[in-house]
């Protein structure tokens, strides 16, 4: 089980640490063994949307391997949707079996065409931006169509990142990653 | 005003950007023009608790200038409370007027002595290692205790995060900054 979990210029780092805090204590926590993930950009080193510098440890090359793709929003996403480089960069993932995103990270699943007939969610915010892109915007917190999960802003990147949990591990793997987490709040989707 | 994030080798990420994204929201909603901050470490890069490299724009230095101090937790703190380097540069903050822990960083503010007399909290799973530190270990999710606020674990950050969003400009600035990090609950000290 082998996630790629994208970063970019203009991001929103709670956006990505969010679900990665939960995801990876199916590592940390050996819930599953094999749960491993890389850190994916066009570029070695990336800044966040408020100065933030963060380090991809893989750049570029083909994303079709992964079983989890997870992509997170921010400003940058605005510009990138429409990046031939970057979208070309994300259609990769295509054949990927989930594709997560959270706030406007949806524009980017939107643009590489993965919402399609979809109901999809992202930030308040962006609605209106993401109608183009699937059958449905729908204002849910976490919105699970299967293989596609969409969160809306930015802070429910935690609740998404523990249903994921629960999804793979179970609702007493949830617990404990919340537990572990010291997060008090239930979230169910 | 200005704020010295710090950032470690075996930092949990999630400390740090949980209070980071609702705090540097201050000036990026430009609620308070002024607000600056440094993510500040002994070295340029440093590496999470799970792998994740991230930059400091701050190397080494006095601490002493900055208003306000917040130091994450994550497993690193066991070993840097008892690194000489280390603590002697924490200690140069000892004048600094608002002092902030999440989880174990609770440990650090504690072997600087920033904790004496104070009632203060941190991880569950480290109480009874913060005892020596501090007056009393109390098992509220943010302790403030005017000059010093302790927060408990990991996601407790973000209801930090927000409470000093609140202390510096008011309920109504909070508000609006939990709108846009798109968080509904709603803890209060």
């Amino acid at each position: 089980m082998q996630a790629a979990f994208i970063v970019f210029d203009g991001m929103t780092s709670l956006d990505f640490i969010g679900f990665y805090d939960p995801i990876t204590r199916l590592k940390s926590m050996k819930i599953i063994d094999d749960f491993a993930w890389n850190v994916c950009s066009l570029a070695a080193e990336i800044t966040d949307d408020r100065g933030l510098k963060l380090k991809a440890d893989t750049v570029g090359g083909t994303l079709s391997h992964y079983d989890m793709l997870v992509v997170p929003g921010g400003f940058g996403t605005r510009k990138l949707q429409h990046d031939e480089k970057f979208m070309a960069w994300i259609k990769t993932a295509s054949d990927v079996p989930l594709k997560v995103s959270v706030c406007t990270g949806a524009l980017i699943l939107g643009a590489a065409g993965f919402l399609k007939g979809r109901r999809a969610t992202t930030h308040p915010s962006a609605y209106r931006e993401l109608e183009p892109y699937c059958e449905t915007v729908v204002r849910e917190r976490v919105v699970d169509e299967g293989t596609i999960i969409t969160a809306r802003g930015v802070s429910s990147a935690i609740d998404m990142g523990l249903h994921i949990v629960e999804r793979f591990a179970g609702s007493e793997a949830r617990a404990r990653v919340a537990t572990q987490m010291d997060y008090p709040y239930q979230w169910q989707v």
